[in-house]
């Protein structure tokens, strides 16, 4: 990682009705909702959109996550999503994610993701993919 | 249908903060996730299970629905859904629903189904199958 | 009406996985929740945001909708959802949806509104919003 | 805690198509929700259900959640949540869970709370409720 500045990937998210609950907040699921929009858009912006990737036997189920909720997100917030790598290997990979309103964190959070065939069989990140999630690898700013 | 009472499904719920929105009440979408619920129950219920028709080439897709919401349900109400056939054709048959809070109507829904192999090509009901149905089939109640 | 066109606001969203269930297809309760998605920017269109509406004691609940679902959606398509008013009086409307992937129309949705204060009395449209409401007032296509 | 053992709160619930995305599997953020359930209950049969503690001015936001997929839950799998609490102080709970399919583990997950006012002013938990906690403490088996 010598000195270069890894990357990150910005999506903005407007919040909706049916992602809030009681109380006027976001729902603590559905912010698993929102790192997979970011996660797609992370896909397809580095020219691997995940649907083709799984036409070509390849998927990156989750296999673990964690979320720090730190303030609520509202109804109709525009919502920044910040998301980079923090470990990749021939295997696996971790995302980790910042949501923001404005300059403020509202939540971190990490998922873990193994590289496998639609069948569920482990296999290596494909090559080209791996060298595009390396410009995103950064130090772990761990949530927890 | 001479004299005879038709039979009404019934299947209990409990509302969880995942099911409602700001202003206390159940989201407007997540009354099909109840329905749908209910219809999985009530499969099971004539010996049906929508799991095991699909095993065998048999599922259901809802080709319409309507909703006539009458009052909110709530966070941590008990919900009971009744639910009967309106019309029953060889590849065709509709649900009606009412949704109930102790003896209150909260909602009235209509969902219209068309039989199908999975790869979506029409087929007959199964004999047995809409017997069964049939002992659920009443005049309409139509929501709207 | 006479022959000015009335103005259809369109409204464009990403499928991702969190909206869709077995068989690779759009939950059919999910579309609800898009429609949502485009009736809160359609408020911002015409600029009366729906939370500012609230802030002033106007809601819109939802008293009735339909759908008639007519090809399924899929994970990662580009909807373009198409809305517009059919119906306009002084304490009620309907919107009216088509969804459409490419030129291909996949679902017609109708959702029927009263206006209320926030305590749920029925109150009068206010002036202003009623008269950007009428510029997207046509005739029904009616979905069923 | 001597050489009494801890109880364990056990709720039953049936996946739904609703619950599940492509693969047939349970989406990843679904989980959640049957965790809010499952809470939910807990709360009803410790007598202290969560709305009368809300009506009381005390909530228990999540601050923090952590999952750990070991295998998918799949469409009209029952399964079982099994609840308890490896941490409880003056002011903060953490509730551990297994979520299980027959008798094998398909899910391990944390959800720390903080005790506060409506208000979200962090509060002492109420005495009473505090005892009935403590029944369900026991040691933590972490799932990361």
């Amino acid at each position: 990682m010598d000195n270069k500045v890894a990357e990150i990937f910005m999506f903005d998210l407007r919040v909706t009705y049916a992602d809030c609950t009681l109380g006027n907040h976001v729902y603590y699921g559905r912010y698993l909702d929102f790192l997979e929009a970011a996660r797609g858009e992370f896909h397809r912006e580095i020219g691997f959109p995940l649907l083709s990737l799984q036409e070509k036997d390849t998927i990156f189920p989750v296999i673990q996550c964690s979320i720090k909720y730190l303030k609520p997100a509202r109804y109709d917030d525009v919502l920044q999503i910040r998301l980079w790598l923090s470990k990749l290997s021939q295997v696996r990979l971790t995302f980790e994610y910042e949501i923001l309103r404005e300059e403020q964190v509202l939540l971190k959070a990490i998922t873990d993701h193994v590289c496998t065939s639609v069948s569920d069989k482990p296999k290596r990140i494909p090559e080209q993919l791996a060298a595009k999630f390396s410009k995103y690898l950064q130090l772990s700013i761990t949530p927890t």
